[in-house]
């Protein structure tokens, strides 16, 4: 017998083979149709700390948590040991993974009825879908893709079970040798070590070398369709054949893959490459280099908004402003450590007469410099140093992405010197100002990371055991004080330190990193830093990074997308367009001008000689939150007609009323127009 | 016969020979004991423009003008030719310049009395004084300069006529030779052709190979003083003699000898580098390299200051803030022509996977860039883009000097692409924003300079004759329109287009290039820049650099010199500091503190346990505009005790009465307090 533990806690009693079904089935038969696969866990474990949530989703944490110790295997897979048991229905995210995989098979499973001819590489799930890699003299087209999904849906109709086997390496090399199947030998021979069992599972006629797990029948994968055919030659290697990647994704039903295609026109018509481009905010010049941004007019005023604003709440919030070079001596690098820790991220050294200089990529040494100018007293500190820094990275060209992935970017970054016993209270004004930033700009949702010291391994991070111990623990009391559900990552701290990352949330549900605060032993050790203490005597003072935007390119990337560049009203870089009905109209329209101009709002005229209507399509392809529209009506009566970007035509107002709710809109950041 | 026009546009016939003193004497002879020396030019030679003014004092400039063809000459030099003369009083610059040359030859005439085996070597007259290099086997001791002096007090009693004297080239060597007068020997062959006449002058039993001119006589060199002493190898080898650089100073009188001496106190007062240190405004690193500035948080703040009022201002005078990277591809530089004619002062190029990068020098291209990036009408004419611009230029190292010479600076950069309809209007504009920039700043004086082409080389220049004649031509209507004293340089204007500097004149009447407003023919056709004309044909943009700050790091360099340190309130990093007068005041400070906080100022509480009068010592040192003192009676009558920077004790006001005071200050920009 062995002992199964279910998630409320309860243990049962149950003959060793007995499998997650059998006992989903034990509790209700209806439980038992609705369970995809099971995850578990050897019943020894320790839990995980109450606060700290499952690792995120992605195919390796799907299938096994090193963190827990858990794993997903299939129902009928017979438990064997003392576990704790999870039966995951549809809506787990695991299961989703599961089904994903599965679909690879079934659309294995019609190709080769369809083209025998065929050889299979390897098919697995992805965060999006899944795809397999597959081989056939005659290439694919995107034509034949209609065919293998009609095949699809007949394999899913005869509901096949997934049924495990296991044989031996040999066993396998000998049936995938017999039918030429070069890739899925070569799998094996690089998968499992001679004289060890493989799996394979088979549906139907079809068998393939698997780990599995799958849900338990071809009728379980519902919702599924082709997408796309990309060529790759075997193992990246051009002498190699030439395969073909037949993508696809899968949902449990309908209604979630009509949703995913949704998204995907959402997150394509939010691409901010794209609207960079369409709302003219930013351009990427091939003569001037990859991954170097140049802000145009209208993204460099909403920089200039978003950087005023940090500006401001920096120096609300104590910190000063200070500005350090863009090029350093080596030799600074070489104290700093970057020199042996960073070097491949740093662009090459340039030679003057007096000694070599290197770009900086991060902005920390000119700040400590600065703390080392002068002597400081505990008195002195905290010292808050917040500099919109500019650094280069070097990133392999071919790799960038947009705003998102650049070589050149600004850091809202900033360096706090403080005694230990002011650590918990600047960690939580660090995290109240990252807060501020995510409301501010309109986010609602975040989700925030602990990285910390692998206490096995002390030789990988610089500080002692005493200060980690400090470090963590006052990070991790501030989180639990505030009440937020935060993932621990052991191992996962910078050897100088721990660090709290925020990710946002977007409007189509998408993490991004935003906000990182991080401990620093090692810089105030390389630089000797000090102050005297309240006891005369000199003492190191903690050092901590912290970046809020992160990238104040990748950032505005992220708002572009966010926004689907419908900025609101205060980040806007035109509020209000003007369109007069005729030439008559012209001299009104001025005057309106001038006066919202006047109340600081930012306001273009439409002084062209184009028709009305093609005016205000200008304006909403600009996506400008108001176009007021003026005619005899309005300037006899001192109005504007108003029409509210996504809300149409609101009908005529004064100017002044305009002028109040304008003014309101933008003094509240208001997301809402 | 000769004619001698004198600067009241009369002439007068005089027999040739006939010396400016002849002519002064025949006007009047307390005129003839006024003058010091002469100016004449040809006559035939067309006078300097109206409004164009004289060459500024530099010594070349001040002995021959190649713009006027002048000339000063000895006032018993004998006139040979038709010319202008005009007859310099001790208050000409050029005068001061001649005294100062003559009280070399004093000087040269004491030391070979006193150390007849000094051997002499070249003696001219500076910018702020006089020096004479020598050669005595036995150095020369700070000591010696009051002998020296002292002597030179007998030389100027005696008062020697400058008698000048003629010779061939080897009659001179003969001489020099007798006396092993080494350096002597070595400037005669290095200046005079084999065969030609060379000038002497002599006073007393004094004789120097000289140009000339000097005064009358020794007793003109009135007012003197010996300064120092510096040591420098005889044509800078150090296998050759080491000589000594005896330095000194000379005036008319002893009241501007004073004031020399004061100025020079003055300005060592108010050596930025200095300051910058004593008040923590920025710092240079030797670790981190030379000519590159950390901005310190009290440094940091003023920048901010400058940097918001600059941006705002570009904003409400419709510049666009843009972002350009700072590297860009070898591959730009050389369309843009960098490459070619500014590579060596520029960083060397690094080499990554794809290009060779280089720090960008200037920011023009990366603006020609965003322009050229969409297609532009001249509708959208002119388009301006400013940019607070790092870049970064080339300097030896031991050239830097603080703030003002450094290798990497901010430039508050634009460029303005215009038609040419706009050009006048363009450059009205920019001269508006330069005095803007003068008057918000403090600065009442400033000095224009007009650079332009040289018509006799238009090879030298990139661009049509009628372009540069236009540009040239808008430019000088500008300057004449406002009713500005300029002064025109034929043939200093850059090669791609003529330009408008203008010189800043600080409290100690020094000049300092500030903004510079420059036209440009050449991106427009390396880029092939285009509007759309209203012809519907393509057009080329004009386009105009200009800076107005110039350098950022460089005017806050002016800014602490003008300022000494006391920066008006709205540039204040602190501008009020409160001292409760004993420990019990403490908390009515504390409310004080949050009131003036909450209206926006920067206050600076002293919680110390020091006494009263050290706090108000150490706002003092820190230049504070005000201190406010607390205690009994200030807490009781909601009252604040107000000491004002360079006023002092101001009495007791209400804090409500101080916060207006206060707030008047910052918005209106006062200078004052």
């Amino acid at each position: 017998m062995i002992k199964v533990q279910l998630p409320d806690g309860s243990v049962r009693e149950v003959a060793r083979g007995t499998s997650p079904l059998d006992i989903a089935n034990s509790i209700s038969p209806r439980l038992a149709a609705a369970v995809v696969v099971a995850r578990i866990a050897p019943l020894t474990e320790t839990p995980a700390t109450e606060g700290e949530a499952a690792l995120e989703a992605s195919e390796e944490a799907m299938y096994s948590s090193h963190a827990t110790g858990s794993r997903i295997v299939d129902l009928n897979a017979p438990l064997t040991e003392d576990v704790t048991l999870e039966l995951l229905k549809e809506a787990d995210p695991a299961a989703l993974q599961v089904v994903r995989h599965s679909a690879a098979h079934v659309m294995a499973t019609a190709i080769l009825e369809l083209y025998p001819e065929t050889k299979l590489g390897h098919g697995p799930a992805t965060d999006s879908g899944f795809f397999y890699d597959v081989y056939r003299e005659v290439p694919f087209t995107e034509s034949d893709l209609a065919a293998i999904e009609a095949r699809m849906a007949e394999v899913v109709a005869r509901d096949e079970k997934f049924v495990r086997v296991e044989e031996t390496r040999e066993q396998g090399l000998a049936e995938y040798e017999a039918k030429a199947e070069f890739m899925k030998v070569h799998f094996i021979e690089r998968f499992a070590k001679p004289g060890e069992e493989i799996s394979l599972y088979k549906n139907g006629g079809f068998t393939d070398f698997c780990r599995g797990p799958h849900v338990p029948s071809t009728g379980r994968v519902k919702a599924f369709k082709l997408t796309s055919l990309a060529g790759a030659y075997w193992l990246g290697d051009e002498n190699n054949q030439q395969l073909q990647r037949i993508y696809g994704t899968a949902y449990f039903n309908a209604k979630d893959l009509d949703a995913h295609f949704k998204r995907l026109e959402e997150i394509k018509a939010r691409d901010h490459r794209v609207l960079g481009k369409q709302l003219d905010l930013f351009s990427i010049q091939e003569v001037a280099g990859a991954g170097l941004i140049f802000w145009h007019p209208k993204g460099g005023l909403i920089r200039k908004t978003m950087e005023d604003w940090m500006r401001e709440e920096c120096i609300r919030r104590g910190y000063h402003m200070v500005f350090t070079p863009h090029i350093m001596r080596r030799e600074l690098w070489k104290i700093s450590g970057h020199e042996g820790y960073y070097s491949e991220n740093m662009y090459p050294a340039m030679t003057l007469d007096d000694a070599e200089y290197r770009l900086k990529p991060m902005n920390c040494p000119g700040h400590v410099l600065i703390y080392k100018a002068t002597p400081k007293s505990y008195r002195d500190l905290p010292q808050r140093y917040a500099e919109l820094g500019n650094v280069y990275r070097y990133e392999r060209s071919g790799t960038m992405h947009g705003l998102l992935r650049v070589r050149g970017f600004t850091q809202d970054d900033a360096h706090i010197f403080c005694t230990p016993e002011q650590i918990v209270s600047e960690i939580e004004a660090c995290l109240d100002f990252a807060e501020a930033v995510l409301k501010t700009f309109g986010f609602q949702e975040y989700r925030v990371e602990l990285s910390v010291r692998d206490p096995k391994k002390p030789g990988d991070f610089v500080g002692s055991d005493e200060d980690w111990a400090k470090a963590e623990g006052a990070l991790r009391d501030v989180l639990t004080g505030r009440g937020l559900k935060f993932q621990s990552f052991p191992g996962e701290a910078a050897f100088y330190g721990p660090k709290i990352d925020v990710k946002l949330v977007d409007v189509l549900g998408r993490l991004w990193q935003l906000s990182t605060v991080q401990f620093d032993f090692n810089l105030p050790k390389r630089f000797e830093l000090e102050y005297i203490g309240e006891d005369g005597a000199a003492h190191q003072p903690v050092m901590v990074h912290r970046a809020l935007f992160g990238s104040v390119e990748r950032f505005f990337g992220v708002l572009i997308e966010h926004y689907a560049g419908s900025f609101p009203m205060w980040l806007a870089p035109v509020q209000v367009g003007l369109v007069p009905i005729s030439e008559k109209h012209l001299e009104y329209a001025e005057t309106v001008k001038k006066r919202l101009e006047a109340a600081g709002l930012r306001v273009e005229l439409d002084q062209s000689n184009q028709k009305m209507n093609a005016k205000i399509r200008d304006f909403g392809l600009q996506k400008v939150p108001f176009i007021l529209i003026m005619g005899d009506k309005e300037a006899a009566t001192d109005a504007v007609s108003v029409r509210t970007r996504g809300k149409g035509d609101q009908g005529s107002v004064t100017v002044e009323e305009f002028l109040t709710r304008a003014k309101g809109l933008v003094g509240s950041h208001s997301m809402e127009l």
